[in-house]
């Protein structure tokens, strides 16, 4: 399998971990630029120069999600707004979307870590590749769009559509390559068997899988019932982009882009380091990006760090991410629904706090959607179906909308709550 | 106000009329690789041969959108499909899409397309530029966000958020150009006033206002209401892209970039070319597009061609676009919505075409939607409110996910259909 830039994917170790030093140390100087993370720094008694070796870089403190808040929205760029092309917006935990910036060269990397992720699973320019995301999702449906362009593949661009329509689209226009979740394929093959076509009549042959991360016998599954191999990409709202973590031929592990990141497991009780091999919290630094540069944030994410050379010729470290099991956050579709943030959307539209409620992912027909139950106390909503109706119609559009995922609401009573 | 490549947009008349006719032979030697052409032509008893005056172009036949339906999907294409990195999907006249591609290089050529118009309205690289489209302008929204970036302004991408959080963005991120369509601009209005917000609170000073072709007054209304001055862009979903006009700073009339687009105004009627300055329909050859010419297309837009220098110094020719009429279409929120479409999607929900039926835009709270109303014939329809309720919701999600607007189906007896 090709691999897009040989130089900077397979670089020898030693001058990987010289390259990395250099890069963290302007990293430091650019973000100690930054009023935040001056003050943050010095709250914690650190300045840039502590750091003479990657070690050091423990005495740094951590960025945590509330930080994100705190600087909203524009407190943690680091360039001024005239040399910013890109501003993402992505759902955080709290009432304030996490915002992050770019610049011309930023997305340039960017670019070049999508195509780097492609290449590994063997796109390339002979193939067309459909990108199908929940609006949710939409700032990958970008970033992939853009990859894909790199290594010149035809794209079609992320639209919505119903499931049929994306079908057709898949089967008529040749499509070759499908980015997609894993639950947005389950329900592909659904309409596939649906609408009795065989997977022999598409032209597909390579699944990208992203956001969710399915268990073994769901890409199993999949790779049997479209004739296909499917490839795990891996990426975080706050980087943000979906080709933090990429599988090469061997899919063993996914690969970090560590001419870019740096990356470290620590226990996520006590911040320290996890021994070698041991499962933990994934922290990152970045190291190149101008705009929007995060030094040492916890990430939330639960991963192993694997040892050892992969046979594809790559050095870059690889991680197992594991299924992500904090109590305040769900998967579905890929899309990362924060229960915080919901109970923020329903406060809102509401005008109280929702006295009893309860989120769950929901599949059916393999669609998968977010049930919301909410228990109903009768005097303060409505008795009047046609009220209780529209209550729940408006409730679902507002938090569909928000979170870019279809939405059911169930009023119940609340003595019924379960 | 800046001009942004000010060779190719002022170019003396006469030099212009030269690259015109090189390109156009270029164009039409290329078009006649595609066996479509060579056969339209063939038909028509024509070659290009026959064109050495850009007079001699009413020669070639016109192209009408039954060919996009008959060479659905990749029939017009001409170039292999690896040379194609971009594939749009727009919505066409019939049951089948619109497919358009785009090789690396006409991708290029859009994006300059998108910076000049944005340049001519001020748009700097001092500015953050928010995309406010419905999903059934994606495809604008990505050529707005590529062509901005090459302006320099920071971009926020199209979301899918509920109009409050847009409003919220707007004024957090500091928003100082909105890219709209004059129906999603009244929205916003009626939201900054129902939020109690003084426009001179937000940043906003240029709106840029796409897809339909608001009244006078509408755009004197949106400019005083929000403190801001108006600008109006024009495309077509075929070509694709929204920049194909653009107003100057003059905004008398939009500027066509006829170093890339031959027009020409015909009779509806008859085909043959209008006397200078009468209305008719815009007829449309690409110069330089290499995955997708399109030789004599009949766009349907009604236009005017406006005679005389522009102050601003551009020498690309202006025209009006008048209000659209013809019968079978219609514009909600900038999105073109095509009767034909509508009753395709209605037959295929339902099983069979719908006795009666009426659509209309709606207004309401300044939200504008689709309205279908359609005639309930007992004896198909379920006579339980709870079916008819369920269809009615089945209806609606299809053609919104489909056309990309809200929509709202309205059941009536067939007695009291109006």
């Amino acid at each position: 399998m090709p691999i897009w830039n040989r130089r900077d994917e397979c670089y020898d170790a030693d001058e990987r971990l010289q390259q990395q030093m250099e890069r963290l140390q302007s990293a430091l100087n650019r973000a100690y630029n930054v009023p935040f993370y001056r003050n943050h720094f010095a709250r914690h008694g650190v300045e840039p120069s502590v750091v003479e070796s990657i070690e050091d870089l423990s005495r740094i403190p951590f960025i945590e999600p509330c930080h994100f808040s705190e600087n909203y929205p524009y407190g943690l760029f680091a360039v001024p707004l005239r040399d910013i092309v890109r501003i993402h917006t992505a759902r955080g935990n709290g009432p304030l979307p996490v915002v992050s910036g770019y610049t011309k060269k930023d997305l340039l990397i960017w670019r070049e870590l999508v195509a780097r992720a492609l290449t590994a699973a063997g796109v390339s320019s002979t193939d067309i590749l459909q990108v199908e995301l929940d609006p949710g999702l939409a700032n990958w449906g970008r970033d992939y769009k853009d990859g894909a362009e790199s290594v010149g593949a035809g794209v079609i661009p992320m639209t919505t559509l119903p499931p049929e329509k994306q079908l057709m689209i898949l089967k008529d226009y040749k499509t070759s390559v499908l980015v997609t979740s894993a639950s947005g394929a389950e329900q592909l093959v659904y309409h596939l068997f649906r609408a009795n076509l065989n997977p022999n009549e598409l032209a597909l042959k390579t699944l990208i899988l992203v956001g969710d991360a399915p268990g073994d016998n769901v890409r199993g599954n999949l790779e049997e019932q479209l004739h296909v191999r499917a490839w795990l990409h891996h990426g975080l709202n706050e980087v943000p982009g979906p080709a933090l973590g990429f599988e090469c031929e061997e899919r063993n592990g996914l690969h970090v882009s560590e001419d870019h990141f740096l990356i470290e497991v620590v226990n996520p009780d006590t911040g320290e380091l996890v021994k070698a091999g041991e499962e933990g919290e994934l922290v990152l630094t970045t190291l190149t990006t101008r705009a929007y540069p995060l030094i040492r944030f916890r990430t939330g994410d639960r991963v192993r760090l694997l040892h050892g050379a992969c046979p594809c010729g790559r050095t870059l470290r690889r991680v197992e991410w594991l299924p992500y099991r904090a109590d305040d956050m769900m998967v579905i579709r890929g899309v990362k629904v924060y229960h915080k943030q919901i109970f923020h959307i329903l406060t809102r539209e509401l005008g109280f706090e929702p006295p009893l409620y309860r989120f769950m992912a929901v599949k059916q027909q393999m669609m998968e959607y977010l049930e919301v139950s909410l228990g109903v106390n009768e005097s303060i909503f409505s008795d009047e179906i046609k009220e209780m109706q529209k209550l729940s119609q408006k409730l679902s559009d507002e938090l569909s909308l928000e979170i870019g995922l279809p939405v059911a609401i169930r009023l119940k009573e609340q003595g019924s709550f379960t």
